[in-house]
């Protein structure tokens, strides 16, 4: 029998040597060595490194809805139903997810799709959205988006009248998207949404896009991030002909007013599979058995938040709009804070929890980066970091126009992070305008 | 633009359609019908259908541990730390995992890999149970094992040597290997377990396998399962020359004696990759966020019970004796009353949560069978779901020698539902035998 060392870097799937994923990159490689570096008592121009890379607003400060958290300590843990302290709106939506799961326990699998109770009450959420009619049996639960997004993406793996699959998705992009498609050996094909106009997207780059991708690609797919990532964005309607295509439609809990990354939930809604393909695709969910029972749980409060009337609702309604407020506060502040530094310019932020602002780098400092085998917007972050200790991530990362530069920016911080985050950049900026012009 | 429905049988990824996965597959999707019928009242020669198809203890009636549940209620909502029916240990476990959580939040991504306290506790318990050190950045945490080894076999996808790749598992298997296979193009080698041998792995075996498949494709791994799922064998050590190949050891919350298959938790050890093999899969893992901080937590209890002296351990060790006993019951009654059934054969169950019964079929059920174009354990199985209303997995569905015949029961079920499904597959049996031969 031959027996050797098989995975090496020629031999290992070569798709996976090819992701790139700047979220978790270099930029945030160096930050973590830099917190080291700082444990051991090494000087630096700043007392510690602020993460600014990750739209994760719990590890910013953000606090957890209580009703969503009591509701998954009494499904983990029902012997606290007796407890004194918990509303009974609570127990009661407890009693509802128990009666779903499989002798009452969040331990036992679910069906794969999702715990039914839980995916009929997306289908509800979608209809009062939407106006449009949801199918629950057209909704299927994951661990995040990310999951769900990648089964999707797969079902396009197959080559049609002789040409790759590829897959439109806006440039900037979450990197996600770029990172799965590598993934699984999948064409990108990007179109640019229009920076002067608020980061729209134009349905004539959409076809020139389309055209030049289609020489040598089919076009199997189109992505659409509504509100944008990392652009904030907000589309409202694609309209025909698009819409009598098949469309996968994603959520997660992660974003949006709960914000709650680290128990993976999400969902996918896809109502216009054919049959065979559909099967395909349940068949691919169910080697994964069924996402996380405590994460559906999370979901299920998402969807269904408490009402007036009901106990948890006065201090739900709170919570809500203190977060609100902030995001609101935040979004504005930092498209000013932002606009005002002298070389930079920043579209209002709509719906999301970044800023991309575009950053006008110096031809010096370009060839200083080209030295450096860097790109220059991965060099001016570089640079940040080292002087600031503010971890951003590239523009490069998700993708942008050649020849025009930015970074990606969480704008979640507390307000003394900040106003510090915001005068670091400006600082900084000028310093470096001052060295490379 | 071209507008058409773009997924169809013909345009879909193929590898998704060759799929299959007999856990749930169309013996699962009769006992869903029948219970449906048995809800609207239609008359059957039975009251209720018996689930005996998936490994999940906590859907048969196995509760869950209160150390587990405790944790995780606590560290879902901290705000319950002033409970005082929550024992001591409880709290300072949780208050460890929330420091290692980004400020304090369950909600907050955890690094891909999973957070670095579960991943030492994974490292320290594999160093105790093997005597051998593990490195804690070697470990990475998923959502179940399912989701690793879907990771970890996804590297071997590669020609080598102008060679496909192959991959060598057991048979009988548990079907996650061969769905994840087919799902990533890979090709499939059997090796057969040696049922009169109770399900030992023989080294002769093994090589005639790898010989056979070398002829037209590189074999890149080889999958051993311990205990089997679903044989029940255990193996001890693999030895020389096997011992200086990669090595990729999973474990999940599933099984065991927590049996938390809801939570989704598991982790993997990759001691020996390459460095840029190991970037290739970090970057995979990477673009998934992370697994289920939840589901962590409870890895993390699994990995570090209670311990004498400690407030839960007497609670505790009542419910593992309980688990235990129930477990080793079961087995060794099982195995016992299967064996009694004429025509029917098992191996002694020495460390699963199923038995998977030899049954001898009269030629001419095999033709009915062949008839109905289903194979003749696939038959066997939806007959005794018919008239019992209990649903078994087909032997195929794992596969077996050519011309034997089997089916996987879980064991796992209540002391009175045990007693009902043994005595309903003798009579079955026997009523079988009276009409095929």
């Amino acid at each position: 029998m031959k027996l050797e060392q098989c995975l090496t870097e020629k031999t290992v799937n070569q798709n996976l040597l090819s992701i790139q994923y700047a979220v978790r990159g270099p930029v945030l490689e160096r930050a973590v060595q830099i917190e080291k570096e700082l444990e051991k008592g090494v000087s630096k121009p700043f007392k510690r490194v602020v993460r600014a890379n990750i739209g994760d607003a719990h590890a910013l400060g953000q606090k957890p809805f209580t009703f969503i958290r009591q509701v998954l300590a009494l499904v983990a843990c029902p012997e606290l139903m007796t407890s004194p302290s918990i509303p009974e709106d609570v127990k009661e939506r407890v009693k509802e997810i128990l009666e779903d799961c499989i002798k009452g326990s969040a331990g036992a699998y679910s069906p794969s799709g999702g715990l039914s109770l839980v995916r009929r009450r997306v289908a509800q959420y979608l209809h009062e959205r939407d106006g449009v009619s949801a199918a629950s049996e057209h909704v299927y639960l994951g661990a995040g988006a990310s999951d769900l997004v990648k089964t999707v993406l797969s079902l396009f793996v197959h080559d049609v009248d002789g040409k790759p699959p590829s897959v439109m998705i806006p440039i900037p992009q979450y990197p996600l998207f770029s990172g799965t498609i590598s993934e699984l050996g999948l064409r990108q094909a990007n179109y640019y949404l229009d920076e002067e106009n608020s980061w729209a997207l134009m349905i004539q780059e959409l076809e020139r896009c389309w055209r030049e991708a289609s020489v040598d690609s089919h076009v199997r797919a189109l992505v659409v991030i509504n509100p944008g990532n990392p652009t904030g964005q907000v589309m409202h309607e694609m309209g025909a002909p698009y819409s009598s295509m098949e469309l996968a439609s994603f959520s997660t809990s992660s974003k949006g007013w709960a914000a709650e990354c680290g128990l993976r939930a999400g969902y996918v809604e896809l109502p216009r599979l054919a049959p065979r393909v559909r099967a395909a695709f349940e068949a691919s969910r169910a080697l994964q058995q069924c996402p996380s029972v405590l994460g559906q749980c999370a979901l299920d409060c998402i969807m269904r938040p408490p009402r007036a009337g009901e106990a948890s609702f006065p201090r739900w309604s709170r919570e809500r709009a203190a977060v609100r407020r902030a995001l609101a506060e935040r979004a504005n502040a930092a498209a000013r804070a932002l606009g005002a530094i002298p070389g930079y310019s920043c579209n209002p932020i709509d719906g999301a929890v970044f800023a991309f602002p575009r950053v006008e780098l110096p031809a010096r400092a370009q060839i200083a980066a080209a030295e450096l085998n860097v790109s220059a917007d991965e060099f001016y972050c570089l640079r940040l970091l080292e002087e600031t200790g503010i971890c951003v991530v590239p523009g490069s990362g998700f993708g942008q126009l050649p020849g025009t530069f930015h970074f990606r920016t969480t704008i979640l911080h507390q307000r003394e992070e900040f106003e510090h985050m915001m005068e670091s950049f400006r600082r900084f900026h000028i310093d470096f305008l001052r060295k490379y012009s």
